[in-house]
């Protein structure tokens, strides 16, 4: 029963996530949170898992994205254009995790410490794929909304094709789709190309 | 390239879950939404699946969870508590399954309402385990803000066991876990017991 308890008690510390909001917007026009996010993602692998690169076990990517954000119920969340804050999360996220997996019993706390780090390493087919639909989704997101939290943070095309050139290792398929995707928001003139101070809206 | 584009237009219909609002608060105190749910319960698997009546495919269970609520992107959330409108519901969500996955490509169209179809009548361990799940995540986050739902729909401890005892076909543990739970409520004085008409407050 100490075992069942712990568990218990690590389940209501992750109700936290559902409060840690992100820069992308839901359709509906409001901020995305992480717990809705990593359904979202986890959901994207279930029907996306055939484009991957190399065959993966589905089960490792779900239980990878599931939980590749929890460390911001300590952490915070960090805009991935920002290029300054995502060094100093690096380690911040690191000590969220050992901090959170040890609430668990250890041989969970063991298995959710590989799984964030397998993620955060992109160290396996199964970790490459899980990063693709993880940069996947906010670019879909982006492109549905036109481009409105890009256009709030003054994002431009090239940076979009920089930080997202990793898709490419877990799924050229999807990477076929990020590229087309910019290209479409550049022409639509929601999204700025080089040069641009800041893109057209409408 | 047709089937990935078809892939990623129901992946953009999924984010409809976002706003699918439920009768249970959020340990931050607001209503929670049926794809934050999704992501809860999921991550619950993963905790809690060694306590399962049997071995279960945690793949299968992870699946099926995922899916569970789509549906009420079309249906709607039904309170668990309302015994009329969850018949009448049936129907509808059934109806609601028919139409979203006929969006998918013909395969994976079978096989999310293969999973639909499974965990709706619980016909299987690994539909019990997640069945069970589902049920056991809002009377934790009752519990947790001091039965602020229940409260608010004068909801009795005997309505709780009774609409929850399935959850002994999926997890013994856990549904010992929900006695405990209903008691200690009771106890402390947020959920009525047969007799009260309300439950006195503090
Ligand atoms: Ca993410």
């Amino acid at each position: 029963m100490e075992r069942l308890s712990r568990e218990l008690a690590f389940l209501l510390t992750l109700d936290r996530l559902k409060e840690v909001q992100r820069q992308s917007y839901t359709l509906a026009g409001r901020h995305e949170n992480s717990a809705e996010h990593s359904w979202h993602v986890a959901v994207a692998a279930m029907l996306l898992s055939e484009h991957a690169k190399e065959p993966v076990n589905l089960l490792r990517v779900l239980e990878m994205l599931l939980i590749h954000d929890v460390v911001e119920i300590e952490a915070g969340d960090t805009y991935v254009y920002d290029e300054d804050a995502r060094k100093k999360q690096e380690e911040k996220e690191k000590q969220a995790a050992e901090k959170l997996f040890a609430q668990l019993p250890e041989d969970q706390s063991r298995h959710w410490w590989e799984l964030w780090q397998e993620f955060s390493a992109g160290t396996s087919p199964e970790a490459r794929f899980a990063r693709s639909l993880d940069r996947l989704l906010p670019v879909l997101l982006n492109v549905a909304t036109e481009g409105r939290s890009w256009q709030e943070h003054g994002v431009r095309a090239s940076q979009v094709l920089a930080r997202n050139a990793e898709v490419a290792a877990g799924s050229p398929a999807l990477w076929e789709v990020v590229q087309k995707l910019v290209a479409e928001a550049q022409a639509r003139g929601f999204l700025a190309s080089d040069g641009e101070t800041q893109a057209p809206k409408g």
